[in-house]
């Protein structure tokens, strides 16, 4: 009989605790795989996964690390692309799903987080976001932005907040059962002066919601700003869009071509003489989903 | 001339600054009225606020405050109800487009928080969120949810982050010019329960986004959880929407009435027979928007 697959805290295992081998990491339910670096499967997500240095693409800055998915390889080199699938797939389900998952770090060189022998449990992290990436070894692979997950609750709480794939009924507290995942919005002069010119509705359908206090529209970046892509704040990586097509665009459901037709779905973005979309941007974002 | 209003942090000022009276407050531009205790304008938001006890419903607890509206009162009582107007629709304003405002508390009895002589300037505060509630007055007032804005930037870049209205240009570095709003999204197997449901398809307008990870789909809250609402994590307590039908309900653009027809725009919930949509909770979220 399989295991039961838990996402979120395992009760009595708190962070920081560490493990002598994979053995015991199964047998405390924190990860089990016997080898895989990543537990879960498509249909629910992944409940955990080890960082060890087994790729040369991954990065680790503590609250967040760029974890490269599997596949692809022999031997211990890369050796084709990587498939969206798996492993990967379920990360991307977390992702989707606002699923916790459990990161562990194993001893490895060169990696300044990583505990100096066994494998250390380091608490939940969130899937941010996903993407296709031309890897050291030239070929592709997966690419997943994990962020550590700031829980604000009181530490006796930290033990609920376990999330069972089982559990049955809902709570009157939803803060003890709750993931919660933060979807940072950034907006700015730029982000208003865009949204002006588009008179706040969306570039894709033309929506626009209208609030007791004003006309209401996100500013979505093309080439995603905050690390690893660091794309800029600039009026030529905006696109003035619904919270719909927002999370559309971010999620890769459709890319825009060079003459701003959708990939994916159909249509065709609106442009304002005065906005000049940079197209270096929109292949960046294309590349990213392997819509090139 | 009308001074110019400053979004964001005031350079030369730093949290925790002191100031002696608003005569002060207004030279050194942290806010720049004599007497009202909100600075702004409907079409740009607001800038500042005082919170300094003059209405008997505002809660502060540091990060989070709980503030009134202006207007209704004479000679210090509430005697009328409050309207989305002047300092009011300013506030709302800065909640639809993710503008900061300044938070200046000014000495008073029985707030933990506020200074113990004149008024100190304690940073930027996101409007997380605005509605009616009867004020122990008797009449309807305003309140606004009022988070603080937790910086990760390095102590350097504090003073850059200053957001000035007539700023004409973007940069190469978001984090310097750009205000962050986060947005809770909270998940749980409930909210996977009731998509699952709903086959991940909206409950206002049946949209189903497909992602390469899966379905997408959001759960609202019908009576909002955190405080001061604490409205209950259960299925009856919650909706699956897209994100613009999300963002839409919880702005107040619709509200549903206890047939479950919307109010506001045209349109009828759907609803599963399994899904035992709660009216005391759609009667909750009516009361917050006047659509009682």
């Amino acid at each position: 009989m399989a295991t039961k697959r838990i996402f979120g805290e395992i009760s009595g295992v708190s962070e920081g605790f560490l493990f002598s081998s994979y053995v015991e990491l199964n047998q405390s339910k924190v990860h089990i795989q016997t080898q895989a670096g990543i537990s879960g499967s498509q249909s629910e997500g992944a409940d955990s996964i080890v960082v060890s240095g087994g790729y040369e693409d991954d990065q680790d800055f503590g609250d967040e690390i760029i974890y490269t998915g599997h596949g692809g390889r022999k031997d211990g080199k890369q050796i084709s692309d990587q498939t969206l699938t798996r492993g990967n797939l379920a990360l991307a389900k977390n992702e989707i799903d606002n699923l916790p998952v459990r990161v562990i770090r194993g001893a490895h060189k060169g990696n300044l987080f990583a505990p100096e022998v066994g494998y250390r449990y380091d608490g939940l992290y969130r899937v941010e976001s996903h993407w296709i990436e031309l890897g050291k070894s030239g070929f592709n692979v997966y690419r997943f932005k994990l962020v550590k997950q700031n829980s604000s609750l009181p530490p006796i709480s930290v033990k609920a907040a376990q999330i069972d794939i089982e559990q049955k009924h809902g709570s009157n507290n939803p803060r003890r059962v709750s993931s919660t995942v933060q979807r940072v919005i950034r907006d700015s002069k730029l982000g208003r002066q865009l949204k002006k010119l588009y008179d706040y509705k969306c570039q894709v359908c033309e929506l626009q919601i209208n609030t007791e206090a004003g006309f209401y529209a996100e500013a979505a970046h093309i080439k995603p700003v905050g690390a690893p892509h660091n794309g800029p704040d600039l009026l030529e990586n905006l696109l003035c869009l619904c919270p719909n097509h927002h999370l559309m665009f971010d999620k890769g459901v459709f890319c825009l071509d060079d003459r701003f037709n959708l990939i994916g779905v159909d249509g065709r973005l609106y442009l304002n003489p005065k906005h000049d979309v940079s197209k270096e941007f929109l292949n960046y974002h294309r590349s990213m989903f392997g819509k090139l």
